[in-house]
């Protein structure tokens, strides 16, 4: 495939950053990658094992002549990180981000942002428990949604470009309004990390049955929520403070929901129990069948060994 | 290794007992295995797939002269079969069985049996989401821990000779009180479990957000729910009914939790927010380097096809 840009910005150089830069790399969809990050540590290291060609001791320096930026923070430096690169975006840029929240990005990046550059929020839906500029990959994206969220008055040639480079990174790619991609997130994706976050801090603290017995016999299920409670506190702190509203909707019902559960075993109601529970098999076929999750049992984890 | 058993008898042919045949197969583990189902299907299933060296139309034929009985059959349905079975047991076997709850199993199970018979509760902490006669494999059990649970007038020599047995079937075993048992479990597996029932309920029921939205975006983190919430139904409603206490006591801890996660999040508190993300990174590495889970990102899961 030929470049598709010139020059790519990396704004942010953790799991998303650098997976970006590998299947940019790997598919030479950009002439020249140029970067920054915020810490001096992962620039270095960024060079170190080539995640750019050029790096940058500021955001505003590292998008000058930049044809498409991609700000790779958390949610809650993005309206910063705008106000510095403002002024110094190319005429005519494609400005997108990957924020897990995208009321609060269109709120805190569009006033910073030129009348004469294309800004198109974006989320690809995909990432691990790891962060950091050694995480990425280049297959982060196969096979995963990519959901992008551009306002009315967006040109429909900056949209179309920015679907083409995530289909190349091997996204499948889905547009909605940003209000809406807020509400979906907040029940496939805030509402889970919460109650995992919650879950892993509940077995922490129960002083009858000691860490390491939690740890020893966590095969149980417990271990299944500790993958996404060891996702980056930062990233995630500032999703729900950014999609407060839909968060606390979504965690009403939970609870709502919990407490049917809860009263049905005071009350010994297993029909209540069974039907509920007979339900969510089908859920995780169609996520399967989707191809959204593998079919090996157990996740297909490797046998551990002995 | 030699046989450690003449005869083993499994009451109950889904994925325990099924592993359970086929780790006894590959470690040479008993030199006849005998067994039951209460379906038909699932008889002529085992038979046909060669679990089994004979098949039986009760569970007391099936226990006839066998030195070891393993019950693999739901919580509920333990006090049951243990009626059934207790006359036809022979002098001296040792009865165990596999049940995720340990209290009721001891309350339900022992009444039934003869006094010549070692009764010694037991409870493997492994498994899928998968059930049935077809899902079972022999590694199953490597490098997990089996939880006995024994009476404090069991015959020393009887628990050894189970002890043995699973550590010949790979794991490794713990021997505590039915009690504490029944509270480590609830916080290790009882309560995630509910928890994932419960999420998978929530979101199949968010009418602003279709089905085909959750299923399409669950790669934000509410498909690692989906695999626990995929588990046997029946086998879930006993757990519950019969550790309904400690369940109950768990949940009432976790509400807690939440409500002040809930809290955070509404007040815009991202300190106490990221105090208790940041903690749950080491327990996750914690259960790593215990062997009870994949350092690989993502569970290992392989990459998605395109």
């Amino acid at each position: 495939m030929s470049a598709q840009f010139k020059r790519v910005a990396l704004i942010g150089l953790g799991l998303i950053g650098s997976s970006l830069s590998h299947v940019m790399r790997q598919k030479g969809l950009a002439e020249h990658i140029s970067g920054y990050a915020r810490s001096a540590a992962t620039r270095a290291k960024a060079v170190e094992i080539g995640l750019v060609d050029s790096i940058h001791e500021s955001a505003a320096a590292a998008v000058q002549d930049a044809d498409l930026v991609v700000l790779c923070v958390p949610v809650g430096a993005c309206g910063e990180v705008a106000g510095e690169i403002g002024p110094s975006l190319k005429h005519g840029a494609i400005v997108t981000d990957v924020g897990s929240v995208k009321t609060a990005i269109v709120r805190d990046v569009a006033p910073h942002l030129p009348g004469h550059v294309h800004f198109v929020p974006g989320h690809p839906v995909a990432g691990t428990e790891q962060s950091g500029p050694e995480s990425g990959f280049a297959e982060l994206f196969v096979n995963r949604w990519c959901i992008l969220t551009p306002l009315p008055d967006c040109d429909p040639a900056a949209v179309k470009k920015l679907e083409e480079f995530w289909r190349a990174c091997g996204s499948n790619v889905e547009t909605m309004s940003p209000e809406h991609h807020d509400l979906v997130l907040a029940i496939t994706s805030h509402l889970p990390h919460l109650i995992a976050y919650n879950i892993v801090a509940t077995a922490a603290d129960v002083e009858e049955v000691t860490n390491s017995e939690v740890i020893k016999f966590s095969a149980g299920g417990f271990r299944d929520f500790t993958r996404i409670a060891a996702s980056d506190p930062i990233m995630w702190r500032d999703v729900f403070l950014n999609n407060k509203d839909a968060v606390l909707e979504m965690l009403g019902r939970f609870s709502e929901d919990l407490s049917v559960l809860q009263r049905a075993i005071r009350w010994g109601d297993g029909e209540t129990l069974v039907n509920l529970f007979t339900r969510s098999r089908q859920i995780r076929r169609s996520i399967i069948a989707a191809g959204q999750e593998t079919a090996a049992p157990d996740f297909g984890r490797r046998p551990a060994k002995n």
